[in-house]
């Protein structure tokens, strides 16, 4: 079958990490989506040091790629209102499908370019514009479709949560911690879109949307940034129990939508209060699942391609498939399913924490720790337990290793006349 | 357009959770779906009291609605593996489109069902068998599908969560715990799928499937359950900075898949580590996402039907949506977009967080809650530190309140001869 033709618009961090991943993993990606996936054309103002496009063509205007009749889908990285609006409109009536990560332009004119994407038939799709990577709006617009959605809650913007996040965890203020988000690239030179939260009510504003089924009005949605917050306030918040988020909020009521971005506290025990750094989250609350959560990266050159991508793949499988086959059960291509074999437990790798009663008397750990050494098994941590009894227990935590290898050093450890009954082991991931 | 008819098998749990979503979210969910979902007839061996079936055709011989012409989709909601089978396999040669939450069916027999379905050009849906209401078979094999999966950790039965969690919490041992679960009716009469982990494997078989683009391989999964975790284990991992859970792990190697459920001691701070009681999660490590996290109720009535319905959505929105607009820009058809308005700020609802300066002087406080009081805002907590200075700080937590009311009483509070400078106001949600 012949392949999907892509072009790509902008190749600036989203860019050059859609072209990087759509190269990576060319064939993992066309195992799933039925059908191989070509960039045939790249528009951009420059290069990017971080993709080598040779091979591809490079075009200064981008206005080419949207009405290159060669090409399938327009994937729109330019960021922008007025620029992108006209691309994605240009692309859409020469009847190309449409991928984009930009949430302004949707937030602002997406009623309009919906509009037009049902009069061409085509499809525009962008997952890419709300929290990155993490797929919610997928979540909620297919997932949660059977829910009358309460309310939602999101971390959804990673330059605030960082900073919020340096103010607790290390007591510093918002001026300080922004000027070393700015030299670490987490934020602009201007951060107001960041920290003013005007990126945050573009994406509530979608997500809004989509969970309530309201045409979007950005315009309508109230914003509050993070710059008055205080140290002494997270402080404050802390002591009655609280973490500061900076949270977008859109709730159902009987008299019409809540739509508004503002720092909040939330109690700390809750999930979305120990969503630090610049990770995102969003939590949707539906009457028939209740609570659910998605967590990820909202930001970053790959993270966010990978959702432009898998939007990719949505449209190359709807053109591709039947009907009744357009996502494969097994998420690939029934004729390209891998015959990776499921490994024994034997050859599988973990570290361990393991537990033993021991003689209490001098060299006995040495012993242990030889028998581990045995089968090249690195000591992370060892707990030994004063007693007055004579057998005391040893807990060891290891490095990882093969299984067999430490079913191996387990039975030697067992058969030292020191070491009584039989060793507990459970298996220890870092995650 | 002609209603979509369906046909409900099983009317336990989560039969009757499935019967009640679809008629009491009928409305929201056909403003999504683009056509209406009617329950056509139920196969059940007898009533279920928590659902209302007046009106609705019911049978007792469950493949009677396998074989109904008049049925569209047939929900396969019995559970267990032969009957389980032979039933959807009807359906299919019937020419029925499936939708099952029958992880063991899926799990075992899941091959040969595909198979059929490709035959006989049917949809076979089955996001309700991993994780409950959580979307994520969705969210791997269509968000995802951009990455290259590294591994993938869940927390995919509830009952062993629970068990664990209470362990944890209250030092107290399996068995005691177990026998509350089952009194609580979280955990079943004979609970050898849950705690010995052959209900995990189930649902890690699929996830790694869809993951990994292997074959089904149930028989091949390592098992092993959480009956030995004692509660001084709890106790040592705690110490070396740990907490146990009954987590199934897939990992793809050089040399074939990992397919191991196991009890694993993981960081305290992983977000993981913190998904307590009967909730489930699933973590996902991606070449270009990084992680992600998909987090909710992996069980009961609602949470479960949530995921049937969504899939009956989908099958719905495939056969009736031309090939461009199977999903809606905004999740509900355009035609049906609500007119709710967004409220201004001043008419949302939430409580707040208040600090002011005020003067150290008898009286300031009842004169500041009076101001509250006014307006009809009940405190929820107050702070107020000792100092040396003549003016101290007034931290003050109220329960919810129309942002409007508060505003009155921020202005009244501002205006007192005893209150300095301007209140800071940050609003509080509690999730």
């Amino acid at each position: 079958m012949k392949p999907v033709k892509v072009g790509i618009c902008g190749l600036g961090t989203v860019g050059s990490g859609t072209f990087n991943v759509l190269h990576r993993n060319a064939e993992e990606i066309s195992r799933r989506a039925g059908r191989r996936i070509i960039v045939e054309q790249i528009g951009a103002r420059r290069d990017n040091p971080n993709c080598n496009t040779k091979g591809t063509q490079v075009t200064r205007d981008i206005f080419d790629v949207a009405k290159n009749p060669e090409i399938d889908v327009v994937v729109e990285l330019i960021g922008g209102y007025d620029v992108a609006r006209e691309l994605v409109m240009t692309a859409i009536e020469n009847g190309k499908h449409v991928v984009t990560a930009n949430k302004a332009l949707i937030a602002v004119h997406g009623n309009e370019i919906f509009e037009a994407a049902q009069k061409h038939n085509v499809m525009v799709a962008f997952e890419a514009a709300v929290a990155g990577g993490i797929p919610v709006i997928k979540a909620i617009r297919e997932g949660l479709s059977a829910n009358r959605i309460n309310w939602l809650a999101g971390i959804i913007n990673g330059t605030g949560n960082f900073i919020l996040t340096e103010m607790r965890e290390k007591g510093r203020d918002f001026a300080d911690v922004l000027a070393e988000a700015q030299a670490l690239g987490y934020a602009e030179a201007d951060p107001t879109f960041d920290v003013e939260g005007i990126d945050a009510a573009h994406k509530l504003t979608i997500l809004s949307s989509i969970a309530f089924g309201i045409p979007l009005q950005f315009d309508k949605a109230f914003t509050e940034g993070i710059s008055k917050v205080t140290p002494e306030d997270v402080t404050y918040a802390e002591e009655l129990g609280y973490r500061i988020k900076h949270l977008g909020v859109s709730r159902r009521t009987e008299e019409g939508v809540e739509l508004r971005v503002h720092p909040t506290l939330i109690p700390e025990a809750a999930l979305l209060a120990n969503v630090n750094g610049v990770m995102n989250a969003v939590l949707v609350d539906g009457d028939a699942v209740g609570q659910t959560m998605y967590y990820g990266a909202g930001a970053g050159a790959e993270p966010t391609a990978s959702a432009v991508v898998a939007d990719v793949v949505d449209v190359v499988r709807t053109l591709t498939a039947d009907r009744d086959n357009r996502v494969p059960h097994l998420a690939f291509q029934p004729s390209s399913l891998s015959d990776a074999p499921v490994l024994p437990i034997e050859q599988t790798e973990t570290a361990y924490y393991l537990r033993m009663q021991a003689q209490e008397q001098p060299g006995v750990l040495a012993t242990i720790a030889q028998q581990l050494g045995d089968q090249g098994i690195n000591i992370e941590a060892i707990i030994q337990k004063e007693t007055s009894e004579e057998q005391v227990p040893v807990i060891i935590l290891t490095q990882r290793v093969q299984e067999g290898k430490m079913n191996a050093a387990i039975a030697a450890i067992e058969a030292l006349d020191a070491v009584h009954g039989q060793v507990t082991r459970i298996r220890v991931e870092q995650l």
